[in-house]
């Protein structure tokens, strides 16, 4: 994996650049659409390539390792070959679906036990058998096994689940640099700072992190229900100290307003279940503003859903026929709005990349927060 | 609306014609894709022209009445421009609708009384209004109000219901010719041949039906669970005596052996839930048989769908793939297997047609019949 950054802004601390992986190119800053099971839900590979115009998207370790199995995967050639994906693809660790589906699980410094949310079955994770199975499903980026800790967090709990997560990252290196990829491309390790909203956790998770100079690095335990402030506030200061010339990973990371804000930290990756599993729920992000498009006001608004976003599905179909499928609960509902909503966040993430490159970015992010998070 | 016939099968009474609609053409033997509420299930309106291939595809009036309703449709300029399907619409008269979802109705002559499925309000269709409803939703074809019977059902109900079905049909006719189109268009009115599975009454009404000279005719109230024999036994009573020079639409209908050997017997339309519903459920129509995706035999096929159909959704993904995420319930799911079952179903009567055109149409269906039916 290469990464370049073709402009950094003036203003902040926002970036430009480019990812080389084995599966192609990925301009950052970039949004991965989640594709939980090795679905996008709702939306048709053709679609996440050719309308969202999605460059990587990212799997579940959890789900992936539970259904389809990792028998299934290896005998596929891995996650690309079963979905027919061929562009990047990251996948998490799983670590952080073990704490909030799995009903129970014991956390131990040899990993964790955990039950199947889907039949009850006990599996364990561990550091190296997480790098195992990531190797098994084959995406390009795979993430180190951490624990992501809720919020809020006692301090001693954050920092004694730091320590943990930091000799699991040890773990995690060790076990990735002494296998290799089953498939004929190569992977790429990212570890994750954790530290909860403490400063002063978050400044030695960072710094442990770099001290491991992988090729890029992640911000973990984040958007877990914490004020933005307090997310920004870290994410700043993690952000000055993870290297300049690796990309900086921020997970599970979120409203557009977020996107916006923490690209101008100096983000360069981000992921969030938002866009899908809002437009499932009828809300709809648009360049114009955030619509609830169940509400009445939009019954007989004929007009296309985003004119200026663009696209098939944002200038085929009316606000009104969205709202009557929604209504009438017809799957056609949820593939316009996951379509639309995606499309509307890769736009975002490449509009905010032309900024960065005109020099542009500052004020734009700060006019452009304020639209597209505004109720319509 | 014009009718032509471009050629006829020596060995049947199959034949190969051209509907012209202001919508634009249809070419038969045609099967048309069910939607419902204004969406055909799980698949995007460029999924059906580009993908499906479909010509024409079918709204229930019933469902539209109820939802989103008269003032939306109008308001909206007719379901094409509501739904953004620029090629040919048929609605039925929501007859059937009324019989199957509506928990209390009464029949009178006057017309029936129904409680709405949905928040169970009253509402009243007669011969008339549900030409006005019709003409309001502005399909291309639009059908008479009837009732269809259930299977089995006593001759003397059977008979006398028939006889309202033609009285009624007195009545639409006499509304639809004294009114018109809203939008611009034409709108023909197909009548509907009834009588249960009684041999004299499906010739009294085929010949009371022709005797209206519509610009095309359907048979109603089969596939409701009576022997595939007998179903096809009165088709082909009713095929003789309904004029040869209009199409005629064999109404509900059916499997992929119903529609060859209907089109054997002089049939010209056909419209079926059976795609898109045994999609949702799992059940693939493919060139080669009939496939159960959730059995465990399927769950390492990495092979594609169905090769020899073709199209993006047959031939980008695989069938471990898809049964994976059936039993998974990803939406993906129902989207990809209702474009699959819907493209072949298309293909199946294009391939009809060629046959036909080739004069080589029966002993083709013979071996299709066979081929098409059995469990993969």
């Amino acid at each position: 994996m290469k990464f370049s950054i073709q402009a950094t802004d003036s203003q902040s601390k926002a970036r430009a650049g480019e990812i080389t992986t084995d599966h192609g190119l990925i301009q950052t800053p970039i949004f991965m659409p989640v594709g939980t099971a090795g679905s996008v839900k709702a939306v048709h590979q053709r679609e996440l390539s050719d309308d969202v115009q999605a460059q990587i998207i990212l799997g579940n370790t959890y789900h992936l390792f539970l259904r389809p199995g990792l028998d299934v995967l290896h005998k596929a050639g891995g996650l690309h070959q079963f979905n027919s994906w061929g562009h990047p693809i990251l996948t998490d660790s799983g670590g952080y679906q073990v704490y909030s589906l799995s009903g129970t699980r014991k956390i131990k410094e040899a990993g964790v036990t955990f039950k199947s949310h889907i039949d009850g079955s006990t599996h364990v994770f561990t550091p190296e058998n997480v790098m195992d199975i990531q190797r098994t499903i084959g995406a390009d980026i795979i993430m180190a096994f951490d624990e992501c800790t809720p919020y809020p967090c006692e301090f001693s709990y954050a920092r004694a689940s730091m320590d943990m997560t930091h000799r699991w990252l040890k773990r995690c290196c060790e076990r990735f640099d002494t296998t290799e990829g089953l498939y004929g491309y190569t992977q790429t390790l990212f570890p994750i700072v954790q530290g909860s909203v403490f400063p002063e956790l978050r400044k030695q998770s960072a710094e442990k992190i770099a001290s491991f100079e992988r090729e890029g690095n992640a911000i973990g335990g984040l958007s877990v229900g914490e004020p933005a402030e307090m997310m920004y506030e870290m994410t700043e200061m993690v952000c000055g100290i993870l290297p300049e010339d690796k990309p900086r990973y921020l997970m599970g990371v979120g409203t557009p307003a977020n996107i916006l804000e923490t690209i101008a930290l100096g983000i360069d990756m981000f992921d969030c279940v938002m866009p899908t599993r809002n437009a499932r729920n009828g809300m709809l992000f648009t360049t114009q503003g955030i619509i609830n498009i169940k509400n009445e006001k939009w019954k007989n608004d004929f007009s296309p859903i985003d004119e200026t976003l663009g696209g098939y599905v944002s200038t085929t179909y009316t606000k009104a026929y969205l709202r009557h499928l929604v209504v009438s609960k017809e799957y056609l509902a949820a593939q316009i709005a996951s379509v639309h909503n995606l499309t509307f966040y890769l736009w975002l993430v490449k509009q905010a990349r032309e900024k960065i490159l005109e020099g542009t970015f500052y004020a734009w992010k700060n006019s452009m927060v304020e639209q597209v998070m505004r109720r319509l």
